[in-house]
């Protein structure tokens, strides 16, 4: 039986002001009625139980994390002192199943993307397991299928074709790890038909992601078992804060997986989307007959493929909009071009140049 | 020494969301820090004093006129209990005035237009008041000089030019009233020069007015004869509603100035604005080196000739915007092009048909 790792630290800025530093995009129902983080548990149900999720995310986000999935155990909340990208947060979550569970298989999965459906996503997990039972020191990971040469993902080259059972999606061993590329190296990959984007999600044994770090990262390793030996103890907030604030933030791709011996990737048979923006947010919602995409209480005259979110009640007019972005929160509002969606993160960076905290 | 009649009953849909039903555009800082309401009652300061002020507005917003001008006395706010035009409320404000002034000459004007500076508005009207001294029963209006062929304002031609003294403006005998006119004609107006736009501001004797309403609209003046005659009585509100409502609408232009005998333009020498919509509002307060207006809290990212009016401290961002403009309030916010500004009072009919009274 799978254990589930929910990384749930993220703080992105592309959803501002939607999205806030104490409540990011995964804490969000961007896509539909319940939040990210929410349809990403609701996705296991079934495969994994609520007492073998973890769910890790920042310290400041654990309270609006609990609050939104109440199903979970209290237990099941790691809060990260500090960001310290992937790694730690894999590796410190294999060291916290692997106390009560030394053979755990390990889903790692991130809590901001939309994936279905969700018997899809289940038999690729499963696949994967199946994957890293035959090969106790394989490393899984997905991929997605690109549909256009995407400069924002990273990449995974296949090697060779693994055997499958009938019905599985196609595995490969994995060639090798690409960074984010420029358009024209983007466009190469597309067209080659042997790479696929980088998905974020892995299936491991708790054990050989371990054994990984002890060879590849031992002072990070070390810190994360400081961290997990004081785990129940009420030194643990200490322990935890000054350890982990001492660890090398880096992720779990360029920590292990570019120079694993064995990594195999499966080509996802889910839908993916990371929900890169307001317009994937569109993507996702669909439009209506005039192209626009409506949360809350709207008024569009003369208005198309425009986008418009509005929380609380508050009304929106739009007249004479075309390819606009409307965000509306009780404390700020957002109105773009959306030619300009790329931008929103600029906005960030400019409030915060500008000591607009109230507003971040 | 004159009396001033500042008519604040209006109640216009070209700025919503900032004017709503209970707080139209005369309530509102919309072109500096102070209410257009204030502001005209503030030009009269040296001129009128206090105490022969008179402010007719509607009942519902005689307590936030009231809160606005707390140096005028309780006596000086009239609430009217129904929209009946301009021709009822001057007739009635002349019947008020004329009780304990039977030579009261009367300077009526609307609170919702910007003029400057004071003391040339001031000089007309004491020019207009010595027109009507040398001619009692003589009606004297304003005229602004056109500086395009506005379709949004009634027109009068001037007649035989009037004797001036030192450093007056310019006067004529009206040749006639023109309404509201299609560009081809209001075009042909600009060319003639004889052409002035209809400031809606008038100088006369009280008695003279009422005279032209005994002969003109016996039953108007009748009625309004009836609410005085109680007006200091208990039985004052329920007289007032139901002779008032008995009453048909009529502009004192229709009812009264189109047919008079004497009626005398001058052409003001003061600036004038009727601040028809958010472009006016730009074009008084001016605009930043983007061209953009801003009142209130913002962020402009690739940002230009944008008007952005936000109340309450919400800080309103905008990237990407050309030409737009953003109006936000506690309840509703506005995103429109600039080129559909005309299309913003469509926008209340819209919300009216919709029953969204909320936020009307």
């Amino acid at each position: 039986m799978l254990h589930a790792i929910v990384m749930a630290g993220g703080s992105g800025t592309r959803f501002w002001p939607a999205s806030r530093a104490a409540l990011p995009k995964q804490l969000l129902a961007l896509a539909g009625s319940h939040t990210l983080l929410q349809d990403t548990v609701a996705r296991l149900v079934g495969l994994v139980p609520p007492d073998r999720t973890l769910v890790v995310t920042s310290a400041r986000l654990l309270d609006a994390a609990r609050a939104q999935l109440p199903a979970l155990p209290a237990a099941a909340f790691v809060g990260e002192p500090c960001k310290r990208d992937t790694a730690p947060c894999i590796g410190l979550a294999a060291l916290l199943v692997s106390r009560h569970d030394p053979d755990a298989v390990m889903a790692v999965m991130p809590s901001d993307h939309v994936i279905g459906p969700v018997a899809r996503f289940q038999a690729a997990l499963r696949q994967a397991a199946a994957l890293v039972d035959a090969a106790p020191r394989r490393l899984v990971t997905f991929g997605i299928r690109p549909t256009y040469p995407a400069e924002s993902f990273g990449y995974i080259e296949q090697g060779a074709t693994l055997a499958v059972g009938p019905g599985d999606a196609p595995a490969h061993t994995v060639a090798r790890f690409k960074e984010k590329p420029p358009a024209s190296v983007a466009a190469e990959y597309l067209a080659a038909g042997t790479y696929l984007w980088n998905a974020g999600i892995f299936v491991w044994r708790a054990d050989a992601i371990i054994a990984e770090l002890a060879a590849r990262q031992p002072e990070c390793l070390a810190r994360l078992r400081a961290i997990v030996a004081a785990w129940d103890d009420p030194r643990c907030d200490a322990v935890f804060a000054a350890e982990f604030a001492a660890i090398r933030g880096i992720s779990i791709d360029y920590a292990v997986l570019e120079q694993a011996a064995d990594v195999a990737v499966i080509e996802a048979p889910f839908s993916w989307d990371d929900l890169g923006g307001w317009s994937a947010v569109a993507r996702q919602r669909g439009v209506d007959e005039r192209g626009n995409t409506v949360v809350g209480r709207h008024l569009g005259i003369d208005t198309s493929g425009t986008i418009v979110h509005a929380a609380d009640g508050h009304l929106v007019v739009t007249l004479g909009l075309e390819h606009m972005l409307v965000v509306h929160t009780p404390d700020a509002t957002l109105v773009a071009d959306r030619a300009h969606e790329e931008a929103v993160r600029k906005v960030v960076a400019e409030l915060e140049e500008r000591g607009w905290h109230d507003v971040l």
